[in-house]
């Protein structure tokens, strides 16, 4: 009996990574809570589960992608007896606490479990500039890194369950950052007649390559040398963003998303360290409030 | 006898112009508050007046690039009159309103105003990657193209005297929210024995490719299409950044520059729109609170 891929839930995503590990020739069994999401996978040669108990079939791994932390607890709770010695493989977004609860749940129930955070929209699964972040048992990833190869680049982050997901979420804040900072820039230029597109023309290339200034603030936090020579200063940024700050209400866009990053600069300078690098917002970060 | 041009305020940025115009054989002379900063220039071949007033000589064109707003009206003030007929080109960091302002006061000095805004380092004045946007008359911008072609991209955006520095400063607003962004990620991961530099390596080249999408946000922006199909919607946008939130909390990270923009999807979810697209967080931010 060839050892089948079981995965649970096939959402958008759930059905992306199913569909792949068919095109590939993997036998593979399919369960969704609403039914008819599993007949296209059914047709592309998965068998389909009524239930999920009932898709737990021979020694193979098992691959879950759910709404949130909360629906795996649901899907996998009433047969996780079941499951000891199996590797449940979960590749729904959580937070690395939840990852973290878990892999301790999993544990209790002598389940090998193995975290996923997937950097990718499903269309892209499959293709090489999607990328799938692992945490848990190195040997679990290591045995099935042909599977993982099969929808993107496969990256290990160690035995921690949660560093697959804080590094997932880590990596999702400057994103979502820079869009709000996309979309404040263009109500600015868009409250004098400017598109949105013609500003997204100059702002891609502009912060495209902005973003080779990270490696320099990187160094400077790693080192914590905010005093070394060629760093913009606290008190530069200052001034900058007060101008932008001034700007944008002149033009009547609220600053929600953009005051704050001056505040934390203003409160480094009150600690007395306007003359050092701006990489010191870092600082303020770091610490909780 | 040859036309010269005159530079006041040799501060890094100022002296990095002068030099360029020196560097292509163009006489000029210079002034600096603090008279040591000329001396450099001086060697290179510039003429050093000893005050402002004595700068201007015949009819060249005036690039100011003092500190702010308040400096060029503290330096151009005293011989306002001697300047009526002239041009002077303000390359000085001021607001879009500023810009307008100084357009106003040389107005009733009969002095032509062209405003500039320096999308550049001091370092990078004279190479093709930095760009100067400018506004204004537009016969100042063409007679003097040939200078200003000296020091980068030159782009022109216009009679209103504030698009230059409105354009600039929108395009700040994404670079500083961007790296703000950066900076909590790494604090997240740091939090967990992660350095910044090994961050820095996964998160530049996936922001890089982030600004791909701006195209995107903008053109459902300028369609107010923001029920189209393919969109990111609100609600999984709010599911993502309430995470986000959670496990910077608990990593000990400091929310204050991501909680805003969790508020500005909130409120856009709570006004009926959670199922529409992401891109509607323009929506929140073009009206000022
Ligand atoms: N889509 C993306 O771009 C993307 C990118 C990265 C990560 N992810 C993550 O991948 C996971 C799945 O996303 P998706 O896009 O596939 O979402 P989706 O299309 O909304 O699918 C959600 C899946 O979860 C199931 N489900 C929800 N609650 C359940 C419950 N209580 N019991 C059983 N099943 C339940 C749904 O079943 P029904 O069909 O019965 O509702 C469906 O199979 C999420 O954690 C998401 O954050 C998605
Ligand atoms: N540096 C950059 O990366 C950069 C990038 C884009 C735009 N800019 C803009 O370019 C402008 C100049 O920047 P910078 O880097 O050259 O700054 P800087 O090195 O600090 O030089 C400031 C200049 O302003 C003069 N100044 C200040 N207050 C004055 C006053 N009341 N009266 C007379 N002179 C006064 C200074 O004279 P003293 O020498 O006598 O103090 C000096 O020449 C700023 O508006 C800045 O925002 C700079």
């Amino acid at each position: 009996m060839t050892t089948r891929t079981t995965f649970l839930g096939l959402g958008a995503m759930g059905s992306a990574l199913a569909a792949a590990a068919l095109d590939a020739g993997r036998p593979s069994v399919v369960w969704n809570r609403t039914p008819g999401r599993a007949r296209a996978l059914g047709e592309r040669g998965a068998t389909v589960a009524e239930t999920a108990d009932k898709a737990i079939t021979d020694d193979g791994v098992i691959v879950v992608c759910l709404f949130d932390h909360q629906s795996v607890r649901a899907v996998l709770d009433p047969f996780a007896a079941d499951l000891a010695g199996r590797t449940v493989i979960n590749l729904t977004t959580t937070t690395p606490n939840q990852a973290r609860g878990l892999a301790t749940w999993a544990a209790e129930h002598g389940i090998t479990y193995l975290d996923g955070a997937i950097m990718a929209v499903p269309e892209m699964i499959g293709h090489p500039d999607a990328a799938v972040f692992y945490s848990g048992p190195e040997a679990a990833f290591e045995e099935n890194r042909e599977l993982f190869d099969l929808w993107g680049r496969s990256d290990y982050f160690g035995a921690d369950p949660g560093m697959a997901s804080l590094r997932d979420m880590a990596m999702l804040v400057g994103m979502y950052t820079m869009f709000a900072g996309f979309l404040h820039g263009a109500a600015m230029v868009g409250a004098a007649g400017v598109s949105a597109a013609e500003f997204a023309r100059r702002q891609t290339p502009f912060l495209a390559a902005m973003t080779g200034q990270l490696a320099g603030l990187a160094a400077t936090v790693d080192a914590e040398d905010y005093g070394g020579a060629g760093q913009q200063s606290l008190e530069f940024t200052e001034a900058a963003l007060a101008s932008l700050v001034t700007a944008s209400l002149d033009q009547g866009v609220n600053v929600e998303v953009l005051r704050p990053v001056l505040d934390v600069v203003r409160r480094q300078i009150a600690a007395g360290y306007g003359g050092q690098g701006t990489a010191r917002i870092f600082e303020e970060l770091r610490k909780s409030r």
